[in-house]
């Protein structure tokens, strides 16, 4: 039985296994110094539109989102963050374990509450103590959100009107990046990212890597990179593995069209779903797509298909989650066409 | 003009005073290993009823919350607090300085909302992923709260059985606790601390001395005290600076004393602020007095009496406090009564 | 021109990338919930002959080192590490990042002095202010060493009883772990190591990996293991590719045959490095080796052979170090026999 | 019994309880916004000849090593320390605490030395891989040592040169200080530090203060300092008890004095030492006196006079510390030459 539960559960696309086999016995310099990084990191600068970018590459999003942070933040500054944002709930107090405050802010389905974001930056700085607070130095976003929902790229420049007014980096955690791209709703082209962020992550590894996050800051390198990826455990031997991996992924439109594909798959799968009878629990266009369902209707449900237990939203009700990926085939949504039953048949 | 704006504006209590003045010249060892330090640890011992508790001295609030939630968290835990706790607003990040994540809870009027941490709790461990997010190691309260307002014993012994239940600390802050035992509305005793808690401070920097908070640990001294207080730069060469202080604190009921007559004066100033016109913010039995008034009023009232602007509630208004303390006498509050105008006159 | 310059200029063993190959597509759970990953650990125990360990998989080197050891000390505690340890030297501040010192004492070739440590613990033991002074918690040492070198079993057993006379745990580094045990001098077993530390790692990365450490708990499994490995980083969401590359590793043998084969390599090109002239800077039974030359016959020699310029002894000497791999084949070293000058050639 | 084992075993000089008492019940801004603050700033700035100069004022000495190293440096780099330096010895990991690395060189009776800085430096950057290195970001010395010791003016300014050639900052722990400048050897004034240091500390708790150092940045204001500082658990409620210190400390050349009768009766206290038959350890022009003695000898002598068991030389010898400080009076010495026996008295 076929399991949509994430966008992980598989190794890595044909291609990129293609090219860790192609290229497995060329000897290479370790950390990061071989020709396929730094190709790797050129086609990236080129399909960001951006020549003077420095491009890292790091294994996990975890990983990525702490050391990207402590490197965008001084030490005394914490970084405002969606409530449901990542940083603030699903990494294990890892951006705390840099010595860094999240500063939580309201959301909407996963995007920051950009109004809530300007009334506080305000409050803060009205506060005639507020160097007895943690200052907000940056704001993490993720495009898209936990909620597999999108920032509009106006909403995105007006968050960036306000770190330009009160002196904070713009982060986004692009984990799912591509799976936004690939979406016709999106408005936020990499370039636009580039333009707009001092660092973005590109995600590999819901994209069909084995692992590997890449990471880009469009205005400057940070100092000392390779020293303080390391000193945050961060930095690879071989360096290659990320190199060779990103390298065929942003070769011949792969990445956009893995993108693409998952989509037009999770679109299916909402159809799918809404005809059915499955009530979303939000309108998410990317590849996650989330159902409200009772505890009976959830047991029986899963004797049909793999999906995931995303959370409660109250004593009676899961939030359950339907995830279309670089592997999803045609035949696998097929599948799901025919043997997902009506939702009314859960109840017989 | 005096000013009621908080309860440190001046240095010691005259009692504190002499005895530094008095022990001055006598030699004694360094780091608290002096007989002072040894006295002061047994007569607070004895006002907790804990014969086997472990005391210790530290400088300064911050200090003492960031290195005592140290001691009683496991590196990858976390601390629950309400939303407007200190040390998850007041405190520039120091919990996260010692990586640990402060987990925010609701709460009315600074006093933590009990059903929202039980739900919390079980919404917590009812989640399969939950070792993705930080482990709720400890629970910190302040008492009073940041508001002046209270803790019911029977509020503490809920949160303390929540502590059994889900293993975590108690911890609670009594930066000003000798405003609470002057309450006749407190039901809390000091032994009753000693009773509930993992760890407890009693405040003495804003009872009266120079400066100094004693840490209680009711259950068992922590591993390698004075080694971990000295790691957080927190160790006195001169201890007996604190020592001496908090033994003459707690002679002949000098900390109770104090408790009791600001609290008495605080109880008047309420009533001259109500009588005069002026509304409080929200029913605060401590020491500190919260008032709501326009811009324009507070701007008129400035010229009248010191007191402290302690935030906003609209665009268009001001909390404003009026604090009494150790150094409040029966002359201060006839002053106030006597030069206060009627909140009416605020608008000629 | 072949280069040994190190172990980890190629990606990984055939029989490992093939083992990615033909899991690739399965479906599997993420966070190292997966049956290879378990399957992996069970291997690993029966090797150590520790039933009872628990075994957990991380990316790299360095991340394996800093997060062991913050698992492994009190947040107040120190790592004992000889002068030339990875984590004091090479390592960037790793562990200094997670708060921890290291207490470097004397080493000889790589190999802590124990006598050094024993008296270094008696003199710290000794001094009535110890604890203003870092506590040692562990010894850290490396087999091999950074120089090649290996501990005997009976200085290991030594260390073990100054850790257990002296409360300390025992972590070996053995990220080349595999090249001491291929080798004919070492009387160090898995099953030895399982006896007498704490925790130990086997290195997977330069023994035919493309990325992966395996961590062994032979005691007892850390607290929140998974928790606590997220909060620095270390999670990977498909888990799967350190399972899988494990499984493998440890199946028919082959770990064992790599470390062997790699090890005849070795000696093969020392007797070819001193046949032709070139000084040994020290005795390194395994699968590096290390020469003495001055910077004229460096340079020249580039032009010949890859290799690594180590250090320096002396403002005109280099230390070059040639390394066998997993990756190195007769017929590497033929050629090296054949293109290798003599040494007296490079003055020509 | 009359102990000279430190120079903090009383209170405070009775000018600065003087100062304390008089101000006690003026009523001051608190966190340092008081006028005798910035009075003690004024002069300190004055004295020092630095007009532009920040300073601030801490509690105590480890505290305003981890603080003032933590603002000075970046991240991830490490601070220079003597081997025997207070930050790598006896500060309980302090340093490392805030995430910094201690990199400890060779020196002289506590004098660093510097052609070891020099030849480390030259090392560190000639080596291709030192970015997997600890970057060095400063310098750290105590003036005068822990051994006493004192650096002349040009070895600081030497100092000072390879800090400007390799990009560090330059930190002072001038915890004893004013027993520097109260030594006719001493050839480094405060200008000079002014001049030569980006911080630099005066120590009040050792020269008669109930406690405090003060902290001088000649060059620029760190960042954000308030904040840094609370975040760091450094600042008081009551910054006056500092400012009315400080300020005392630093009027009518109350400071010079101090050091310089310290050190009349040191040099006094060397005289009787040596004339008695005591051999020093190693030759101390400042307020510190270094015995070497052997065990049984030493048992003798306690209860003739108080001192400091220092440290050991071998099994059977102890260094003992002889201290003169502000509280020392002539009556102090002349006693000690009274009531010291002959060393060849101690055998009989």
């Amino acid at each position: 039985m076929r399991t949509f539960e994430c966008d992980y559960t598989e190794g890595a696309h044909p291609k990129i296994l293609e090219a860790l086999s192609e290229t497995n016995m060329v000897q290479m310099s370790g950390y990061g110094f071989d020709p396929y990084t730094e190709s790797a990191a050129e086609k990236i600068k080129a399909a960001c539109h951006a020549p003077d970018a420095a491009v890292t590459f790091l294994v996990g999003g975890t990983q990525t989102n702490m050391i990207v942070l402590d490197l965008l933040l001084a030490p005394y500054e914490g970084v405002i963050a969606p409530k449901t944002g990542h940083i603030n709930v699903h990494e294990a107090g890892a951006i705390e374990c840099t010595g860094h405050k999240v500063l939580a802010l309201p959301e909407n389905d996963g995007v920051l509450d950009v109004d809530a974001l300007e009334a506080s930056l305000k409050t803060f700085y009205a506060d005639a103590t507020h160097e007895h607070m943690v200052r907000p130095g940056a704001v993490y976003l993720t495009h898209p959100t936990e909620y597999g929902t999108l920032y509009t790229k106006a909403q995105m420049e007006r968050v960036r009107a306000l770190c330009d007014r009160y002196e904070m980096k713009l982060y986004v955690d692009g984990a799912r990046l591509g799976y936004a791209l690939g979406c016709p709703e999106n408005d936020l082209a990499l370039s636009d990212l580039a333009a707009l962020c001092d660092a973005f992550s590109i995600g590999g590894t819901k994209l069909g890597l084995l692992c590997g996050e890449a990471v880009v800051f469009p205005k400057e390198a940070p100092k000392m990179l390779l020293s303080q990826v390391k000193r945050h455990g961060g930095l690879l031997a071989k360096g290659r593995v990320l190199g060779v991996q990103f390298d065929a992924m942003f070769t011949d439109g792969l990445y956009e069209q893995i993108g693409r594909e998952a989509i037009r798959h999770a679109k299916r799968i909402r159809r799918i779903l809404l005809q059915k009878g499955y009530p979303l629990a939000w309108d998410s266009p990317t590849n996650q797509q989330f159902v409200i369902l009772g505890d009976a209707e959830t047991e029986r449900l899963k004797t049909f298909v793999g999906f995931d237990l995303w959370g409660r939203t109250d004593d009676a009700h899961w939030i359950v989650r339907f995830t279309s990926s670089w592997s999803t085939t045609d035949a696998d949504v097929d599948e799901l066409e025919k043997t997902l039953p009506d939702r009314a048949a859960l109840h017989e």
